[in-house]
């Protein structure tokens, strides 16, 4: 059933990592996205030593997201280093989230991550405006034909109707699963709404949020609750 | 801007019509719906009595509506008796709330209500399923040919997909203004959610629902408010 079952995820990083992750899990939270770009630049052994620290407390999917500035994330090294530490990080985790735009690894990133069987999610960012239907459906295609698992596509909205066609795109579109966001004031309902629109996964904070328009654990379950009234926090 | 001002509608009736009306008003309710059906049969006189009541107290706009028992209604009396009803209360509302399957007078109220310059609400309710797409457009067209100003939609969900569904037509049909309610416990959200998709009106209560899943005023501004957070409760 369409959005029955709403996937919470809490991006985490830096010192207090691990206790995030626990303070997640013990609330409810169903997968851990670990912004390994957050930090300042990692080696390959601090970055394992990272992951492990987390698993050590927390039982939950980890989701290993090495994000570029462009796309709203604060890796600064070049993408040799990026690939570099995707593949060290793999064995590690659950699934990886890669932009689209990673043209001179996604490749190499994609078939490593398949051939471990790992989830892969295909990422967009758009943090100026909400692209046009036709725009939206060349990245979601794309991003499958890249090798996407999960599709993801966070634009920014700049008026309820960006907001609303988000929604609808994730409805109507046939490259499912996808999640859906709609960042900025504006398009923060979506964060509890695009799950009805068979949106898989919506994301929330502990201490710091990672994009515009994010809520904190308990701002989304509060609101998912009144949504899904039903189910389970 | 779709949805930026989604009008709350509170529906009163019985003995504390007056006082309720009151407090819709102080507690920022947009409209009145007068269940003008919920009544024991009543008298032109009384009728229009009651009307009066109400407005000394209320000056928000009142819409009379006066429904069958088929569309989850009170009314008891024949055609003939609804027809007269109808025209009495007419000079004295600001809108009507008709049923486009009141075949037998539709017509004459209609023409009537448009002659004194009132709004024309055409409504179709089901309660037992969500028609399919084709349907939903056959019925909103419809609504229009027979003159509605704004075209209200009733259905009940068995599915989240009922819901999502719902809403989506609300936001793709040409026959705007439109007011789609997805009723019953899956298709509660509906209530505040389907003004961001072109849905224009909402519905509330405040002692007893006139409809499954309706929420009380309260319910709904707190709700509207998480989707909504910029305008004024």
């Amino acid at each position: 059933m369409i959005g029955a079952e709403p996937r919470v995820i809490v991006a985490i990083f830096g010192e207090k990592d691990a206790k995030l992750a626990q303070t997640a899990q013990d609330n409810g939270a169903d997968l851990i996205e670990l912004r390994l770009d957050l930090y300042p630049l990692l080696s390959v052994q601090t970055l394992v030593d990272t992951v492990h620290r987390v698993k050590e407390v927390c039982r939950l999917p980890l989701i290993g997201t090495i994000r570029l500035k462009a796309e709203g994330g604060g890796f600064q090294g070049d993408e040799g280093e990026r690939r570099r530490m995707f593949l060290s990080v793999l064995p590690l985790i659950d699934a990886i989230d890669i932009e689209l735009s990673a043209a001179g690894i996604i490749s190499e990133v994609v078939s490593e991550a398949k051939a471990q069987g790992k989830t892969i999610i295909i990422s967009h960012h758009n943090f100026y405006r909400t692209p046009p239907d036709t725009e939206l459906e060349t990245i979601a295609n794309s991003a499958k034909q890249a090798g996407a698992d999960i599709v993801k596509l966070a634009a920014t909205a700049n008026s309820l109707d960006d907001l609303s066609r988000l929604l609808l795109f994730s409805y109507t579109t046939p490259h499912k699963p996808i999640s859906c966001i709609s960042m900025g004031e504006l398009g923060a309902p979506s964060r509890f709404i695009a799950p009805l629109f068979g949106s898989c996964l919506t994301y929330a904070h502990l201490s710091d949020s990672t994009a515009p328009g994010q809520f904190t654990l308990y701002e989304l379950q509060e609101r998912l609750k009144i949504v899904f009234p039903w189910s389970a926090p």
